[in-house]
């Protein structure tokens, strides 16, 4: 999310192509969302070949992370979600997403977040949350069908709260409470959302 | 939030002095909060005598409130909640707090946020969370007693996410909801963490 141009360290060819690509994906992502986002249209945009797009970044999720400057590919944590229980799926999510967040790789993720947010157009974090982040979830939680968005959306509300008070605001006592003790207190909040009966 | 000397139109003279009280007064309750920050303080800060302080911004909270750039005084909702009867607090709440930033004057209060989420030393939102706006719900909710910070703070998560989703990053379908089905879908989060019993 940081201005590419301000990097330094690089070598100037093979770095401005590079950045080339990652400025194009950022705004087509933010243009047309994730799924309609073409690897061409960005390597288009980029004036490179498809194919460099590929052997530079990989996959268009993990073109995505890297335009995101997530420093892992959300998919692997995603999959580990997707094999637990509906019931336990609350505190696991909580416990999930917490311990990214306090863990090394949590560093870029929370000033990606903090950028977005301080900005007037977020559609990065949106394009992220909705495309990638809920994009498994939602069907898991669509009961009775036709409520998925609203449940994943109301349970992504209070994770992107947590950040909020625990990383970025860093309120007392929730910044320095143990993940364990956040699930067991927050987790209910999104076990209701994903499985309760709402009105 | 935003740096006084990048505004324009006022008549030079007084509007630098009452700048500067309020460039004072941002620093100084960023630096030792709410409570410590004393009128005098502020006013020894800006070089001018304290009654000056007092006949531009009124009392310290309506100080605090031209500080952040809020367009009202956050006591006269906090005053409407405190007559709540306590098991209707969920609800109440998030329906006063979600019509203020659908409100003409949430506005501001949203860019505010915003300007203090993006910020590396987001110390001013801290403080309006933690000495303002829980203050008067802290101790209605300290039962068992101790409880009371971890409990509002845990309500403060969830309301900061829905302002993240609806306001920030405008994910449907939170951002275009009527105030009254989130109240009833997003209450009972507020309620259990308020009043319910926690682990």
């Amino acid at each position: 999310m940081s201005d590419g141009n301000a990097r330094t360290g690089r070598r100037p060819g093979q770095s401005s192509t590079r950045e080339a690509i990652l400025d194009a994906a950022r705004v087509r992502f933010a243009e047309v969302g994730f799924e309609l986002a073409s690897i061409r249209s960005i390597a288009t945009a980029a004036s490179v070949d498809p194919a460099l797009v590929h052997h530079y970044y990989g996959t268009k999720r993990e073109l995505f992370a890297a335009a995101l400057e997530l420093p892992f590919d959300p998919q692997v944590v995603l999959e580990q979600l997707a094999a637990t229980p509906l019931d336990q799926l609350g505190e696991t999510i909580v416990r999930a997403v917490v311990g990214l967040w306090d863990s090394p790789i949590g560093t870029p993720v929370i000033a990606a977040f903090r950028s977005q947010l301080g900005s007037t157009d977020p559609a990065l974090a949106r394009t992220f949350i909705l495309d990638i982040v809920l994009k498994e979830i939602r069907p898991k939680v669509d009961s009775p069908p036709g409520t998925g968005a609203k449940r994943s959306v109301l349970a992504a509300s209070q994770l992107a709260g947590l950040m909020v008070t625990r990383k970025l605001l860093r309120i007392e006592p929730i910044a320095s409470m143990p993940v364990e003790e956040l699930a067991a207190l927050v987790g209910p909040t999104l076990q209701r959302y994903f499985t309760g009966d709402l009105p």
